[in-house]
């Protein structure tokens, strides 16, 4: 397809697709000729990811360039492309290493992990920066005066393990491996916002059923 | 406790407190002389709040005083109490109306909390942030082409219904009734950094189970 037909179909103006295209966000098309290029489903899937991580993500142009190169990286087993390329998904703020209650947060992220025998998070452990940013929410919860040890994060710990089987269960919809690896960042990013508004709403309902 | 030692007992600075004095986020302590005021634990309390609020979950001042005056209006039951307080924390992007998605991601989410029989979340409807974001959020996975159906957020939901339960156990833990809204504000914001970062370590976790 040409531009325009990209752009009618992700609904993503032209003026932006070419900005993408020069930020090297998405790879060029194929030439046809001095002045036109062609664009197959490839681009219009690459264009919905890019999309995501910009508009809902809100990352950087920089760091999204760097999330593409992991979700396009084959020399990678399809685990660690997977692991690689939402590992590059910025997560927030980090550990405040000059805290006293960053070292106390990483014992209980560590006790934490032992007890749900999660063995692939105690192996990359300080590595990884979904544990790091598990740290720090632990040591600002127990630095505001929130307590915070494992048996309280337990249960949170068991539903985020649920969602991370429904989560895997949805990229395993998509069939070949690199469309898995674009759904998994995608669906990382996008479903963030829904689940923190579900938790809201179970929120309300739950003490509605309570107190109401 | 005079401002030293609520600063000491805090953590925040004197004159972070006195600008949180100010901006009246805080009550005024109780005079003992022309230039010195006490302070008690009540104070305390409410400066952890202040900070989870303004540090962790990046309100602006006004925002962080309008959630604090739904904390403190003991006008209203206990339910409609923590509602109002959790209900005007922000909740990120509205849904925008003149698009078609929109209205399908509307449908979408009525027929959701249908299926989950959550009469609460289907009373309070379009009035409800958390409802606006769980739509603009449905609204902007389908522009973007991945499919988000009932059956598909079923699962999210359903984890979301116990990360619910698991937020008003740890409420219930404190004992009075302006405690337990502080609380429910405070873990509201204080959880949503760990529990993100916990599921993207479920997710490593189940991907290395099922492709490591």
């Amino acid at each position: 397809m040409r531009l325009a037909e990209l752009s009618e179909r992700s609904g993503v103006p032209t003026a932006t697709i070419k900005y993408y295209l020069r930020e090297r966000l998405l790879p060029p098309g194929r030439r046809v000729s001095a002045t036109q290029a062609e664009y197959d489903e490839e681009h219009l899937r690459r264009l919905r990811l890019v999309r995501a991580l910009i508009q809902v993500g809100r990352i950087p142009v920089a760091v999204a360039r760097d999330v593409l190169a992991a979700v396009g990286d084959d020399s990678l087993d399809h685990h660690m492309r997977l692991g690689a390329a939402v590992w590059s998904i910025p997560h927030g703020p980090e550990p405040d290493e000059k805290d006293p209650a960053t070292d106390r947060a990483r014992r209980t992220a560590d006790a934490l992990l032992e007890r749900l025998e999660w063995s692939f998070g105690r192996q990359t452990g300080a590595e990884s920066p979904a544990y790091r940013m598990l740290v720090a929410g632990i040591a600002t919860m127990s630095r505001l005066g929130y307590p915070c040890d494992v048996e309280q994060l337990l249960p949170y710990a068991r539903s985020a393990a649920e969602l991370g089987a429904t989560d895997l269960d949805l990229v395993e919809r998509y069939e070949d491996e690199e469309e898995q690896v674009e759904a998994a960042v995608a669906l990382t990013v996008l479903y963030e916002p829904v689940l923190l508004s579900l938790r809201r709403l179970a929120q309300a309902e739950e003490s509605y059923r309570r107190f109401g």
